[in-house]
């Protein structure tokens, strides 16, 4: 007897962007936030060092959801937290896509989707984006949807950073039989959002994180809005203590951190608007970023992968690369502190200078 | 089309003990360990709560697989660590067992593994104890373990706390064709494991935890070690940011601890000894317990049920009773302070005075 499942032998795992241990790289390479986390995060964490760490958390996150569902106005019973966004998306898999059924995708989009669908040994669809990375939606293109269980799309979009608009989303979502997962890891940065669609239709989960925007990567904090059904669902797939007990804790003191998401925001913001301003001057193509990283094209002769390459080897800036059809001609690059992108900047110049 | 697959409509999910948001309560319910949690674990974490927290976790807890495999003499690329130990039990399953696959357990056992298998919409296989809870490992009954993918062996045994004898428990591992999971999350309140069985059987996994012996309910550690090519698997299947940053420092700063962890541990053995002694003299029949919590059966006309609502009802005292097969007649008590523990002893002998 083989003892690993074959569809898991086989299995090439999702590959995370690059956490180095050593210090002093300028890391922009997974869209962490530059400015946080929130200060009434860490002293909730702060106060929370103590003796009740022994105990097991709250299963349900009761506290929390209480929160979200207050700041969103939805009823708690039809939010569920997970151990990171990530957590979401596999239990969205394991409760609405079976082995064998259509699972599917924007492309290029969040790589860790068709991961998710090889584990659960779904069939994988991929979406293709236009050139522009935007939903096409015209009737051949909506025919893929026939069949299809579960969707991911991430709004606004990864690694493009583009929003996709509503009405071709909402186009998407009513030729969906199954469940629509409209993943908004980034949406803060954004200038609108589709929470409204998980109050509207009876098939859509918006998921959310507080990695990006709220600044707590390193504590796995992800959530989910959607028809209580569904939730239902989820949260009896969802491992019983699937989140601590500090990150509960520090996720409800980032909610109430208001002054310090507003500003941080919009310096993120700012910052963003300023390096695609710099790069297009520089004769890149830079995608329009509703989010906290920019995709740009370097302009010729200069490829991507120099580019990603030299800002790694000389000048010890981590950015994002994947040698994958549509996007190996791009680099994503998180906005990180105004210090570093202006460091970006001059080695970006520097190093097309040379090429 | 029904948007939650048949199988989890129809699942009764897993109940996790109560965890009570009112103080003042002697929680005696879910086995966390009373004193804890090290010092050094939480000097670590004090440590540790600065702008780091923007930043996602090493994905595959390098350092802690170090430590752990220092301490245990195995190669780290045989170590997985995890969201909990439960975290580690459903990569078991989603790696090595698939639809319509035979999982096993034994029974009665931890209340988690027969829902593993029904998300996984597995064939499960409950393979009986005797009534001393151990293993009856005669011809017919090892014959169940015919085309088994998946064995969850919980040793020490939960509920009942006893210990399984190594031999019967390699018997089972010899005549199972798939993967068997030795789940260790009590072992250190024992006076052996089986560590060895990891390193010596090519099918064999053993799972541990730091929610008991390390007192760290609160963030979710659990780990495993076994043969190179089922961990590689289980790597595969697991979330990338599977633990958090906080979690994985505060288990290396305990793994560091032993001066607490032995005094821990013997406090925990001592109160048990005099705890089951104290029962036994009341009239109660009780497992030799190699865990940190008695099961225990009182004696006529007292039932386990009207034990265990008194005690709640009554003295504010939290312990866990299963309206279930072979165990409706038993309570199982978490071994907490001397002082817990003499109020549990005073409320018991005065519930069965009056029954």
């Amino acid at each position: 007897m083989n003892r690993v499942l074959p569809h898991i032998a086989q299995l090439h795992g999702y590959v995370p962007g690059e956490q180095p241990q050593v210090p002093g790289l300028i890391k922009l390479n997974t869209n962490e936030n530059p400015y946080g986390p929130p200060p009434r995060a860490l002293a909730a964490l702060r106060d929370a060092l103590d003796d009740r760490l022994r105990l097991y958390p709250d299963p349900t996150a009761t506290e929390l959801r209480k929160a979200l569902a207050a700041r969103y106005d939805f009823p708690p019973d039809q939010i569920i937290v997970g151990n990171g966004c990530d957590d979401i998306l596999n239990l969205c898999v394991r409760a609405f896509c079976g082995p064998g059924d259509r699972l599917a995708y924007l492309w290029p989009s969040y790589s860790l989707y068709p991961v998710l669908a090889a584990i659960q040994n779904a069939q994988p669809v991929e979406l293709p984006l236009d050139d522009q990375f935007q939903i096409p939606a015209h009737p051949a293109w909506l025919r893929q949807l026939d069949r299809v269980r579960l969707l991911f799309i991430t709004q606004p979009n990864a690694p493009s950073g583009v929003w996709l608009p509503r009405v071709a989303l909402q186009r998407v979502i009513e030729e969906t039989p199954g469940v629509v997962v409209i993943d908004e890891a980034y949406v803060d940065f954004a200038a609108d959002n589709c929470l409204d669609f998980a109050r509207d239709y009876p098939n859509v989960i918006v998921a959310r994180s507080f990695s990006k925007s709220y600044a707590l990567a390193g504590l796995r904090i992800g959530w989910a809005v959607g028809p209580a059904e569904l939730i239902r669902a989820l949260q009896k797939v969802k491992d019983s203590y699937n989140v601590n007990r500090l990150s509960q804790l520090a996720a409800r003191a980032a909610l109430e951190d208001d002054v310090w998401l507003v500003d941080s925001l919009r310096r993120i913001r700012i910052t963003r608007e300023c390096i695609h301003d710099a790069l297009l001057a520089k004769g890149f193509f830079v995608f329009p970023s509703q989010t906290n990283f920019l995709f740009a094209r370097p302009p010729a002769p200069l490829t991507a992968r120099r580019w990603f390459e030299a800002l790694r080897a000389d000048y010890r800036i981590l950015t994002r690369w994947w040698d994958a059809d549509r996007i190996r001609d791009f680099v994503r690059i998180s906005i990180g502190t105004d210090d570093e992108m202006n460091k970006f900047l001059e080695a970006t110049g520097a190093i097309l200078e040379k090429a």
